[in-house]
C-alpha cells in the first residue's frame, strides 16, 4: 500500500519469514471476488479440520510449497511456485503442510 | 490443464519465450470474475491505444517486466515480479513495453 491514487502493492514483500499464525491480508475486495495474500510458515491445518466453501476459491502459490489435501484423495497435492487449483465449493479441502524454511506465499481468490 | 477432476496448472508451464503476439489464456471463468494468464514477449499496446474498460481490472506480474501507463501519469510504472496493481473502471492505461529478453506472465482477474 502507498499513497498511490490507485490501491498497488508488492505480493513479495514484508512477507514474513517466522508467523505463529498464517497471515491473511486482503489486496482487492472486488464486487464479484475478493483477492488475499496469505502468507504460511510452516503451518498446516489443525487435525481433523477440513475447510468446506460455499464459495468457489482458486488458488496459486508463488513462492515455497506446500501440500494440499482434496478430501478422497490418496496423498496430498504438492505445490510449488506456480502451481494453481480451482477449488469448486464444497469440495473438502486441507493444508497438509507447509514449507518449514521458506515462507509460502498464496495468492487466494474467493469468487462470489 | 490435466485428468485432472478439478481444474489445475501451472501459471509457468508453457510460457512461450517469443510469440507473435501476447498470449491469454483464460484459467478460470467465476460467477464473479474471470482469471486470465497472460504472456507478453516484447509487446506493447499500438501506439496511442488505451485500454477503457467497464470493469476493475486486478494485475500482477509474475515473472519478467513491463512498463504500464496510467493516463495522465508523467511516466509509466515500472512492473516486476510480484508488482500488483488494481485499475479501477475507466481508468486508461496502455502498456508501453514488456521485457525484450524474458517471457512477462501476467495474472489479470477481471471483476465482473
Amino acid at each position: 500500500m502507498s499513497a498511490d491514487p490507485l490501491r498497488s502493492g508488492d505480493l513479495f514483500a514484508d512477507a514474513p519469514s517466522r508467523l505463529e499464525k498464517e497471515e491473511t491480508a486482503v489486496l482487492a475486495d472486488l464486487p464479484g471476488a475478493r483477492i488475499e495474500r496469505i502468507v504460511s510458515t510452516g503451518q498446516a491445518s489443525p487435525d481433523g479440520f477440513w475447510y468446506d466453501q460455499d464459495l468457489t476459491e482458486w488458488i496459486v502459490v508463488l513462492s515455497g510449497s506446500a501440500g494440499l489435501r482434496i478430501e478422497g484423495e490418496a496423498a496430498a497435492r504438492i505445490l510449488g511456485p506456480g502451481a494453481w487449483l480451482e477449488i469448486p465449493p464444497h469440495v473438502r479441502h486441507r493444508v497438509d503442510w507447509t514449507d518449514a524454511d521458506e515462507p509460502t506465499v498464496w495468492l487466494a481468490i474467493h469468487g462470489r
